[in-house]
């Protein structure tokens, strides 16, 4: 029996106040929940409800005496607060009840607060100075619901590919000697080309399925087993088939398609050069048609030209090439021309030189190498010809007349690839988080002096700060990919251009997000994390090139940004330029009037949660960045400034642009996924993930909001609020979100994820 | 000659009102140097005069016809710039007037206005579409003497050490092997050892100069040469060494310390265990004194209390071990204690067990292991007993009462440390930069359709924003760790527990900057970066634990935080906790009141590049997040929150003062040397670069100072503005500024840098 000057109906409200009161977090709307539940209470006679009213007013908060009064009384009961109660704290303050007064009825209506508040115990666990039965993780929500959720249609495939992976050859492993390892992913390779999952983006003639969405849920998985093996296996089948596929024409296809899907011949895709990288346009490797022979000479002008850091250049026996086509004498671009590297015997080819591009940071179990040509003549049929030809008379065809759009329009077929290596860059990501999360829930260090057991790191505010927010972004980029991935499949839809453009900016930013995810994670372990064989410092080194390669970040983003420019003059249909500014404007001067002193200090949580402001603002922010962007260039040709350094002087704020069009992009994708979701509960859990994801990303550009007038001071710091208290309400399905990935068990070897 | 509708008076002016309009990034007392100039210019008529200056009418700007029609003038005449003439847009203005009227007399007097303005030819060689001689970079400066500034008082020292360093044995090489390795870095730590580089902080009687700061140079360099070699140093003369310099007492010192220093002991600190990293009070070993056998007895508890992650553990003869010391059935908390590991066959000793700990991301030529003891005897003498005893009588005894005291005490004598782990990490990230600037002056990459060369990446004002802020902040992270090192090396001063929250605090924001640098630099070189053979990938994989070990950075960075709360604590000299709190408030009352809307908008360049606004900002962001903090904790405590729960919750308010504090303070240090400097050219790029790392950083918190009203909206556009500018600015003498970092050639084997 407790002593107390509380009443039984009083009693019961203690322990949410002192909930309520202790953190000063819960804001007006949210007292409005607590006063309903307070007035339809029966059990409650009119002095207590004047009581528990008064102690609800924000205007004068009740006393830090009375406050210490309820934690006294809570202290005082003894009563333990147990977390996996389905309503802890209704439970808590039951028995809390029950201790003053046995047997007397209880207040069910209790409930309605801890629902309709969503406090979790994890709010308020730190304020029970009892010991608390901490838990592991709810059992609320269900791995494998989330799980079929992001395998989307291709469950059945996926299922039977993770079995697939589960043998002794797929298995993780240190290798340090680069040619022992490149062996192993050469086995590895033959053997998923035998069992036909390199050719699963091909057409069913040529052993495929034609299903590139599934094909690049395989590569994610990939990289589950190894970095080094989805890049390999994305060398061969991707981008060596893929370009025969893609560039190549029927000839080619039933000549090579086969093989290259099966691995039985392997290739390589030799595009960048020693001195070319991302300007493609300017690579010096020539092929030149001589009528007299028939023949296409390949030639690596000078020292500097080579092609450099090929994957596969050192098991390959062909490639693709890709050279300044000159036919009588005129240079056509940029186009691919298959030329064969070596002998059955694995023996160079005349002409040819091949070299070891050496050891790197990560993936050494890719053989990247440099190649050189000297004169190679190759016959006139291994062009590929898809988009330009060399006609049997000797003079160049192409059904594209302009040669800046046959060469983009060549350079679209790799646009696949890119979200391959997005996807496989988050499938890196997804695995770092499941290891750091897991580590966390087992790893403990300091304590209360008061408790025998020290804290398990992930119950640290900083620790769910640093990790939530990043397994939210994981959940919102997945289902972005997976939309983009069948848009671009889609054959319905054959001007490629705005996915070109998508894809440019999704790959930079969820490559970056996967690097400084992974490093995260890295560091969220300490020590543990730098071994290797916790997989974390691997993955860190593997997926940091995935920055740079298959086009590299910067200049992407500035390719994505200067397609929304495009896209604007194409939307708007006018011929020039200035009209298009008119039309923006007069278009942004209608957003930009919305956005009052009330809208931009809004800070409940409604408002806050919901996913229309959140798109309000990622598209206030791009259309804004577009337009000022717009102005400034416009700006310099005025006074003439030639365009190419007037787009030079604005370089950063198109990376801005480029960063904000992803964002939002990516958000909006993940909406149609969600729109979707039918069961309520699996609902709110993604409301969460995304409303965590959205004012993350609108916290990172918070002064650049804020220095527009969009947001407030007040609404700025209740984000921040918000994004903390997200990463804490997420704390109890953090375990089942990142099990959610689907990452098999038998992937998952790291022993600090036992 | 030139047909031109202009003056020739009107007519030099022309190039730099072109410049200056072109861009409109002039402000109000910027362009008051212009007028100033073209008021005193005597050889204008009053036409000219008036024409021109209604041209600086920032109300009323000259019209984009009129822009045009200069930019046609400077196009027609086909006049060069040459960026390497002294004042090359006065110089480019002279020829321009020469082609109107040869032999006219010259305008002397634009020279002020490009010296006065600072415009650089970077700001506006984009501007002009005929050919400019780049250059790869200034000859204003000497590098040289930015080495010598840097190297400060140990310049002799360094310079010598510089030249030991080259030889054969200490040429950076890729070694995948570990025992390789391994045994490449002890030869190297045995022959620095020998010559005396080991003992340099020691007493002279045992070998040394008793130099910590030389010491902290020294180590820097180790950096250039491998990052495994400068931790196994760090571990075998700063950890071992160190703990019997400062642990123990005489006996240890004349026993051990000299052959420690020379390499002909090697020993291990044994600090960690797998159970206990950060949390130190709490690690498991126990060292039992047993009074029949005047021994103290070593032994391991639990399975997961094993040291781990130890250096030097798979070399060393002998290991200071952290246990928990218990006298008479007394825990005394932790205490360091000398244990043989090995005897002179180099085989385990008896009750000893030690496993290696396997590749790591980085560092594997440091053999790192984990050891077990099972009840290993040692005597009583072993124990490090500067801080306390067991006396003969077998009783203990402790000048400092306070377990907790003691426990600091012992743990302070690790800041030195701390230092050297910055230090480190900075030599890392200088090298990085040092490399990625080569790189980026060789590097070409893309142009203008009307140019045949392609642009030096260098000169993309992208590259200019990701790489010069952070050569600014190596500067001035340079000065501030040896400033502390000074501080902290003085004897006279025997408090030390100010420079420990300061050590804190840098070690953890230098070694992130390091961490990310290296990273930046890594992709600012593209696949390149990710060659090992180019050092980048490795220092990358090296440096990384940097940011976990001799502390890990999330941990100290509350630490410092804290220690910034008892500093005011003590600055007050007040008892209790909420007097501190008036203090504080008025104090602050006082600076808040400060800001008013003329500060938060004032946008000049003047204010925006003078440090005192840089510290006014930094201050005011440490004393009111200090503030907020305290009133936060107060009012958990008065709610009746214990303290420790009340710390979790502003765990994430913690780690924010504690960046903030750290960055105030290493700009407060860096101005200590700034103000030294004498000559005014160079006193005028240290102050740039000062000015650059300052605004980055208030950049960085643009969100809390627009949150706070500190900035207002104009002034944080332009501070971003600035921040861009001075980037640009700093372009001509980039180079000359990473080779002020003194790096010694032979050091600098990157392929790409050369």
């Amino acid at each position: 029996m407790v002593t107390t000057a509380y009443s039984l109906g009083i009693l019961q409200y203690i322990p949410f106040f002192y909930v309520i009161w202790s953190d000063d977090l819960l804001s007006a709307s949210e007292i409005s929940v607590v006063k309903k539940t307070i007035e339809q209470d029966a059990s409650l006679n009119p002095e207590e409800k004047q009581q528990l009213m008064l102690w609800l007013n924000r205007e004068n908060p009740p006393k830090d005496e009375e406050i210490k009064s309820w934690k006294q009384t809570i202290s005082h009961s003894q009563i333990k607060l147990i977390e996996n109660d389905t309503y802890p704290l209704t439970s808590f303050s039951q028995r809390l009840g029950n201790a003053h007064c046995a047997g007397c009825e209880f207040n069910d209506h209790l409930k309605h607060i801890e629902i309709n508040l969503g406090i979790q115990p994890n709010h308020y666990n730190h304020l029970f100075d009892v010991e608390v039965i901490h838990e592991r993780t709810s059992k609320q929500y269900d791995a494998e619901v989330l799980d079929n959720l992001l395998k989307g249609s291709h469950g059945a495939l996926v299922d039977s590919f993770r079995k697939f992976i589960d043998q002794p050859i797929f298995e993780w492993d240190i290798d340090r000697d680069k040619e022992v390892f490149r062996n192993r992913v050469l086995e590895q390779v033959f053997l998923l080309g035998e069992k036909g999952y390199g050719a699963m983006a091909y057409p069913k003639d040529f052993g495929g399925i034609e299903n590139m969405p599934a094909y690049a849920a395989i590569f994610e998985h990939l990289m589950y087993v190894d970095g080094s093996l989805a890049v390999k296996f994305g060398v061969q089948f991707g981008l060596f088939g893929g370009s025969i596929q893609k560039l190549g024409t029927a000839k080619h296809h039933d000549q090579y398609l086969k093989n290259a899907g099966r691995s039985k011949l392997l290739g390589c895709f030799a595009m960048t050069e020693t001195g070319h990288g991302s300007n493609v346009r300017g690579i010096k490797t020539t092929a030149t048609y001589d009528a007299s022979s028939d023949r296409i000479i390949i030639n690596t002008p000078g020292q500097n030209d080579n092609k450099e850091y090929i994957g596969n250049a050192l098991h390959s026996k062909i490639a693709t090439v890709f050279a300044q086509l000159i036919v009588n004498g005129k240079n056509e671009g940029v186009h691919a021309i298959l030329v064969p590297l070596r002998n059955e015997k694995h023996e160079v080819l005349e002409g040819i030189t091949i070299e070891d591009n050496g050891y790197k940071l990560g993936l050494n179990g890719v053989d990247n190498g440099k190649i050189w040509f000297n004169q190679v003549k190759v016959p006139r049929e291994n062009l590929l010809d898809k988009y330009g030809e060399i006609r049997k008379d000797g003079s160049y065809f192409s059904a594209i007349k302009n040669p800046n759009k046959r060469f983009f329009t060549m350079l679209g077929t790799l646009v696949g690839g890119r979200i391959c290596v997005a996807r496989g860059a988050l499938g890196g990501a997804k695995m770092a988080l499941t290891i750091a999360v897991k580590y966390a829930l087992g790893r403990r260090q300091f304590n209360d002096s008061i408790k025998m057991q020290e804290d398990l790191i992930m119950d640290y505010p900083t620790h769910q700060l640093r990790l939530t927010p990043l397994v939210a972004s994981a959940y919102v980029y997945h289902f972005a990919l997976e939309e983009l991935m069948k848009q671009y499949s889609d054959n319905s839809k054959s001007d490629k251009r705005m996915i070109e453009t998508q894809v440019a900016g999704l790959k930079s930013v969820i490559t970056w997000f996967a690097s400084d995810t992974i490093q995260e994670c890295r560091e969220a372990c300490g020590g543990k994390g730098y071994l290797l064989e916790n997989r974390l410092a691997d993955l860190r080194a593997d997926v940091d090139i995935f920055t740079t390669f298959e086009g590299d970040n910067t200049v992407l983003l500035q390719l994505a940004a200067k397609g929304i420019l495009s896209d604007f003059k194409a939307e708007f249909n006018s011929a020039g330029f200035s009209s298009v500014l008119k039309l923006l404007q007069s278009q942004l001067s209608d957003k930009l009037t919305a956005i009052n002193p009330l809208y931009s200090n809004k800070v409940d949580a409604e408002h806050l949660y919901n996913p229309k402001f959140h798109q309000h603002a990622f598209n206030y922010r791009t259309r804004r960045l577009t337009y000022t962007l717009a102005m400034r260039i416009r700006s310099y040709i005025k006074k003439g400034v030639p365009a190419y350094q007037a787009f030079l002087k604005v370089q950063t704020h198109l990376l801005a642009l480029g960063k904000a069009y992803s964002v939002e992009l990516a958000y909006k994708e993940y909406l149609k996924v969600y729109d979707g979701i039918e069961d309520t509960e699996y609902k709110d859990l993604m409301k969460k993930l995304g409303s965590l994801y959205a004012l993350y990303q609108i916290r990172l550009d918070a002064q650049w909001y804020l220095e527009q007038g969009y947001i407030g001071s007040s609404k700025s710091k209740a984000i921040r609020q918000r994004v903390e208290r997200l990463s804490s309400e997420l704390r109890p399905h953090i375990e089942v979100l990142v099990e959610g990935f689907g990452i098999p068990d038998h992937c998952v070897t790291a022993p600090i994820a036992q």
